[in-house]
């Protein structure tokens, strides 16, 4: 379709929502992608390019010319014109910031002069202020016959003369209020706020906190610069969670499914290195017991199975206690409760897979006194697993690092460590062999 | 302070968030919990309950009476009624329920009938609707007026006279529209809807693609039952992420972290045994190769090297995979696309961490040849590792299993048993030793 010219496109994407026409151009090629938006013209809603990979919306935007990018940004809400632009690299963004006019440009070079992922960055600049002294009638006929009003809004920020934040009155309160009221009587005192330095994770709290739909972003002075939106906060929880869970499973940074084979095989190689290296540390413990091994082949074939399951049981302690921390649901209290807790958990269970291991090691090789010490070492290693599996990532998060990016190649640096060498060690010392 | 009576409770929680409450519920001990509803009385908030974990919640309703509890549940939106109510057991429930006079008895035993996790179960059952033919003076008049409304709400849902929705009208578009235009003329008409019976999970994924702040919710006639309102969609996808992370890491279940330690024990150990056992089945692999290592120790200190690295590159490809489904980003088209460029990231990887190991087990046992066989086992296992990574979780997705649950198991058992088979059968074969 989009290889010929034709108003055909323009019939097809021109009702489309924005995601939809975000995922078109994601499964388009990407030579296509700028003559979708160019066939489109003016019907191209820039907002598409919110919903797509930043791959392919850096890519896109490059191909594209700056007027026509220029002209696209202009017309969407000062938070997605920040979105669009905050990837693109310096020159790329003053070549297209250059064709938007000042009160325009001022506007949008100062979000983006806020540090990445700041609730400046994701703010949104348009938003609607009444001083107190209106009426609710006023008000409502402001709103009414206003021009410049932004698409959506959820709440009337009322604002001192010098623009510091006073209250906020909700639209449904609003209209159920009295037309002669003053704003001062209704509105919520004491509103929420955040500083746009801050990060936006923190903005995401204080929506799931307080079940907020919008919230005002205020300046070092307490002025209100911005408002914050749900829909926005949405896309930055998801993230978050998925921030966690990548870094759980060692993919650091921002791969996306459509990166490159090249890309994503650099990108995920230093943390396999660093695995690598911690690899070869446990693996020369197991150096340490070469001769006791030699003399018992078996001990080779049963010492993976207990470093293996020390790394499972630490892994289980330590996925709650990261997500625990994200959501910061640990406090000093009740920390010390949950390392005592995982360390009796770590032995329960340590005890459960102490007793099968033993019966299953003592039948296979036909050796009782192999089974017990398999059961022992056992025990040993998913205690340490409970203890480490909450200690690491407590500690690490007091060191003030990210606990779900390095968390688990320490764990597994523990957990494989004692468990060969409390199977290894024990066995030696037990069968006096290995000298 | 709880200990004994007073009103100083009321003057310090009473002006609370019910969040605040919530989180000062669960740090008191258990048998405080009761004692602060009852001094708070009339002051407490029930839906502080919707914020705390829920063994604390359960356990607390059931030591309230139920006539204190019906009325505090009277208090509420239906929605955080329902979630108050879900968790109790039958009979509990039922007591609860007696107390609560029918009109609202009869609302939420409905929404309490739709399956668990549904839209149904979620949604609120208060909104306002108006018939397309009302002006938006008179809509604006009513709902000033009107007595029943839900405490907040952001659209005006027009329904026509069998209650099927026509379109909606967000209240910032109400508010800029003439007194005179009818609601036909303003109305999002083809507005956005979910059933009743749907997943949360579906309605949460519709809330981040189209930035809505509400959906309505319809019955199988199509008619206006309920409406989600973000809120309570934050709290969805937080969870669904929650429930992906902790599933990789092997929590399944919904352990708190105020969970007693049997109760935890107990929720872990079933994944626990069933890693043993897969563990035992890769260490059977190297039971087949047992005289191979008698006479080549080296092998047995190597070994655990090719197989967590496998696991570490395997489980790299599989986060991305299973986040990729969770969010709904793998199509039929992509996904033949991914499985090609995983191989391809596990042989670049895996070549270059060969000719990192190579070297270094080269030099440590002044042996070049197992040198290159360790490279050539890593090589191959990366590649395994990389292909099953994607494969696994693309096969139970297809299998209408959820990926985030066993992906994991299957995963370490191919990485295991490929490293051990590929590392000791190369040198079985390379040296003729064995046999």
């Amino acid at each position: 379709i989009s290889a010929n010219d034709s108003q055909r496109v323009r019939e097809i994407a021109g009702d489309l929502h924005e995601s939809d026409v975000g995922d078109l151009i994601e499964t388009l090629e990407a030579e296509d992608r700028p003559k979708l938006v160019e066939l489109l013209g003016k019907d191209f809603d820039f907002a598409a390019l919110t919903e797509v990979d930043e791959t392919v919306r850096v890519q896109l935007l490059e191909e594209l010319p700056p007027e026509t990018v220029a002209e696209g940004v202009r017309e969407l809400e000062s938070d997605d014109a920040v979105y669009i632009l905050e990837d693109l690299d310096e020159a790329e963004r003053a070549k297209i910031l250059e064709q938007i006019p000042a009160p325009e440009r001022i506007a949008l070079t100062r979000s983006l002069d806020y540090p990445e992922d700041s609730a400046g960055r994701r703010m949104q600049t348009e938003f609607v202020a009444a001083p107190e002294f209106w009426t609710v009638g006023h008000t409502i006929d402001y709103v009414a016959d206003a021009e410049e009003l932004p698409d959506t809004f959820y709440e009337i920020f009322v604002v001192d003369p010098t623009y510091k934040l006073v209250g906020s009155v909700p639209l449904d309160r609003l209209l159920r209020a009295r037309r002669s009221k003053h704003l001062s009587e209704i509105l919520e005192d004491d509103p929420r706020t955040i500083a746009a330095t801050e990060d936006q994770e923190d903005a995401a709290r204080m929506f799931e906190r307080y079940n907020l739909v919008s919230l005002a972003v205020v300046d070092e002075a307490e002025r209100l610069v911005g408002v914050l939106t749900v829909d926005d906060i949405v896309d930055v929880i998801e993230e978050e969670a998925d921030e966690d869970l990548r870094a759980l499973g060692g993919v650091t940074g921002d791969e996306e499914i459509s990166d490159p084979v090249f890309y994503t095989a650099r990108s995920r190689i230093p943390w396999l290195l660093v695995n690598l290296l911690t690899a070869i540390l446990s693996a020369s413990v197991i150096g340490l017991f070469e001769a006791t091994i030699e003399q018992m082949v078996a001990l080779a074939v049963l010492m993976p199975i207990v470093a293996s399951m020390g790394g499972n049981a630490g892994t289980q302690a330590m996925t709650v206690a990261v997500r625990a921390l994200a959501t910061q649901d640990i406090g000093g209290r009740n920390a010390r409760r949950l390392i005592r807790r995982e360390t009796l958990v770590g032995l329960a269970n340590g005890v459960v897979l102490a007793l099968v291991i033993a019966c299953a090691a003592g039948f296979w090789f036909q050796n009782a006194q192999l089974g017990v010490i398999i059961g022992c070492a056992m025990v040993t290693n998913l205690v340490f697993a409970g203890l480490f599996g909450i200690l690491i990532p407590l500690t690490l998060e007091r060191l003030k690092a990210d606990p779900a990016v390095a968390s688990g190649v320490f764990l597994t640096t523990v957990t494989d460590t004692v468990g060969f060498f409390s199977f290894l060690g024990l066995a030696t010392w037990w069968f006096g062999i290995g000298k």
